[in-house]
């Protein structure tokens, strides 16, 4: 996730859906930065999808959040034959623990010094 | 935020809020770390405050997702006046960008190994 500039995504107009995945890694990381790559093109293509945010504490929690104009959008992402195997392969190698919230934004607003 | 176990905050009985914030920071961060702990140690207080997980890659972007019980918990948070002026020096010194995110969650799942 190394292309992506040092922005959050700015606010978008509710309501739209966010999914916030928290999670730790284990020390098994072959394959990893290949898929997550490889997720992150993907997902570019559900319509719907409006973009992503990610931070990651070194040693620590990451923390990945998609941004989705509805629910079908995340369905459409959550069906994905590719994701649904890349999913089941971290739970079996990659994350020590995780988290997902699946939430409807009611509420945004932004601040740029820019 | 150092006193964080490495484990994200487990999957919660919806519905409750997250209040994602994402953010970037300018150089000038005098006073910053001392009122990000006075900001988790009085968000603690808040009847309905459920947890916060929070993230940041060094040098690039910042996420810490806030988890309350309901609309009313968030609100009381936004009105404390302490935290109203730590935004504000926040807007004035500390971020060169953030968005903030607030929304019902709808579904919630976790992941453990151990």
């Amino acid at each position: 996730m190394s292309d992506h500039p040092a922005a959050p995504v700015p606010a978008l107009e509710p309501p739209y859906y966010v999914a916030v995945f928290t999670s730790v890694r284990t020390a098994e990381q072959a394959g990893y930065p290949e898929t997550a790559a490889r997720m992150e093109e993907l997902v570019k293509q559900v319509p719907g999808y409006l973009g992503m945010d990610h931070a990651e504490t070194p040693g620590g929690l990451s923390i990945t959040v998609g941004y989705f104009r509805d629910a079908d959008a995340l369905a459409q992402w959550r069906s994905n034959a590719e994701h649904r195997s890349a999913r089941q392969r971290g739970r079996a190698e990659w994350y020590e623990s995780y988290t997902l919230h699946v939430a409807k934004v009611e509420r945004s607003s932004g601040f740029s010094r820019a």
